[in-house]
């Protein structure tokens, strides 16, 4: 940051506590695993190294701005989180400063500098994925961070906030199997991402538990958006009519419109011909024609409780846990419906 | 804002320059209809009296900060918005501070003391209401003001962005009438919002150049969600056999998704049985069942260059012209069809 003095790294700061750089990282994290004399000496070096942390310096620095950045600002789902976050913020007279990743060497600057631009107290960082020299590059900073629904396996030393995805997951299949489904398919996200494997995790310990083999033709995976779940449900609806699913659990709302769509070009109705489950429950599931059965994420809350996290962590309230998981619920409308008698 | 000297209002200012407070709001608003022996003037009154205005002080305390304030963050369209000005800002290294509006006397502050609480250069208002009350408070504390889409006369001291939606209700109305539609209905937006005024005036004019008496039973209007949308068609689509529309021109995106709902409700199929046509183009148009005809507004651009005025404003330049207005377009996709011969 322009203004503020260099200081030296965590490992130098944990060289000089006699401690691990993991343990000072917990520190600055507001981790409550750490013993309270260790706490102590962590922190009085971050403030004799002008470095700001929980109950240190950072309290007395507050610009009173947060970033909020986005991996994009093209989904509707990106604007229920930001409403959640906003919605903390104005209570707190805080400033959030929106926006979106861009690649590592763009200009303009990548995320982890905005901090440093604007002189922000903290970052909420939204469905991305961040290497370690990024996490050392904001820890350096000083910039508290929270995480919403993280790529990549989460460090344990950061907060996040998160939902209950293999839950939903079983949710939305055990819906389509009360229906009498038995040929459910499934879209899931990219595969690599960890909300994409715990809801297809879900999908498959439901189908097990019913004595149904699973079907690896049956399980499909695209990007979260519409045309993912276009490309992916045209290939199932193009399956020889013993192998095509009479449903299909979609893994976002987005998908599932996709769905909607592929269904509609091969002349099946919805939910006569084809019942679609979608994730997410964004405001457009009512919009739809019919109305989409989902798996309704609490993507506003998520956002406040990552807002609310954050400020814990600048008051230096060290956090219970540094992962939270906020429950998914099964929005039951006119998508899904028993499957066509010859085909059960 | 509370390290700033409190100032004289424009008023004193306009008395020591001996000028009209209106021309004082020009100069500071880089309007380009003053003489320049009086801007010189005013401007070195503003100095003086430690009062940001182009040119003058602003410049050098430039926080590099921006509220981007919505009337509400509930809608698709906001996104489009916000993403032409996170676009725009990240390229100049400004941030953007993001609200929606909340009533005059809550609490959280309302958006006029947004930039008092982080010291922002301007703020960007978003179609809202705005009272003089408002605007003086806005200039007292020396911040530029760009407006999106302002609900009521704009006036004309005050830089604004907008769509040629009177040329768009045109084109949609057109299109209608080149597919033989001549029962042709129009949804509307709030009665008193310029730009839904603007739309009916429009589907009016090529409806009575067309020879086609308008009637007035086909002309309703809504709030611009689903809702409002919904609601209407299903009283257009409840009119005796003779006196039911063929085609309706929705007010948003939103509102066609609604007319779809109504038209499924009542066993009708677009396009075969009913032709829609949207406002805005939201990304979600190529993802309904079928594609939405629209006319598209150039949202992100208006955002882009909202910003882009905004910094003209922070920087002296004078502008142009105090009001712009991006150009609309019809995007045909498959919600439009001729009418079933019948009811020609």
């Amino acid at each position: 940051m322009s203004d503020r003095p260099s200081r030296p790294t965590l490992a130098v700061i944990a060289a000089e506590a006699g401690v691990s750089p993991a343990t000072v990282s917990k520190v600055i994290n507001g981790r409550t695993d750490v013993a309270p004399g260790t706490r102590e000496r962590v922190e009085a070096l971050l403030r004799t190294h002008n470095y700001p942390g929980p109950g240190g310096t950072r309290r007395a620095r507050r610009s009173g701005l947060i970033d909020l950045v986005l991996a994009g600002l093209d989904s509707p789902w990106a604007m229920e989180i930001l409403r959640g976050v906003e919605t903390e913020c104005a209570q707190h007279g805080i400033g959030a400063v929106v926006s979106q990743v861009r690649a590592d060497d763009a200009r303009p600057p990548s995320w982890q500098n905005l901090p440093a631009l604007h002189h922000s107290d903290g970052v909420i960082l939204v469905t991305s994925r961040m290497t370690s020299r990024q996490r050392r590059q904001l820890e350096r900073a000083g910039v508290a961070l929270v995480l919403i629904d993280p790529v990549n396996l989460p460090d344990t030393d950061i907060a996040s906030v998160g939902a209950t995805n293999w839950a939903g997951g079983m949710a939305a299949t055990e819906h389509l199997l009360d229906l009498g489904h038995r040929r459910i398919a499934v879209i899931g996200g990219p595969a690599d991402m960890l909300c994409t494997q715990a809801r297809v995790d879900g999908y498959r310990t439901v189908l097990e538990r019913a004595g149904i083999e699973v079907d690896r033709e049956l399980i499909r995976y695209g990007d979260f958006r519409h045309e993912g779940g276009f490309n992916r449900a045209r290939e199932l609806l193009a399956l020889p009519a013993g192998r095509r699913p009479t449903a299909i659990f979609a893994g976002s709302d987005q998908q599932a419109m996709g769905a909607y769509e592929a269904a509609r070009q091969a002349g099946l109705r919805i939910p006569e011909d084809l019942s679609v489950v979608g994730f997410d429950d964004l405001p457009m599931c009512e919009w739809l024609s019919p109305p989409l059965t989902t798996v309704r994420q609490p993507l506003e809350e998520m956002g406040r409780i990552a807002a609310r996290t954050l400020r814990q962590i600048l008051d230096g309230q060290p956090l219970l846990t540094p992962r939270i998981e906020l429950s998914t619920e099964l929005r039951v409308r006119h998508s899904t419906a028993p499957p066509r008698p010859e085909e059960t």
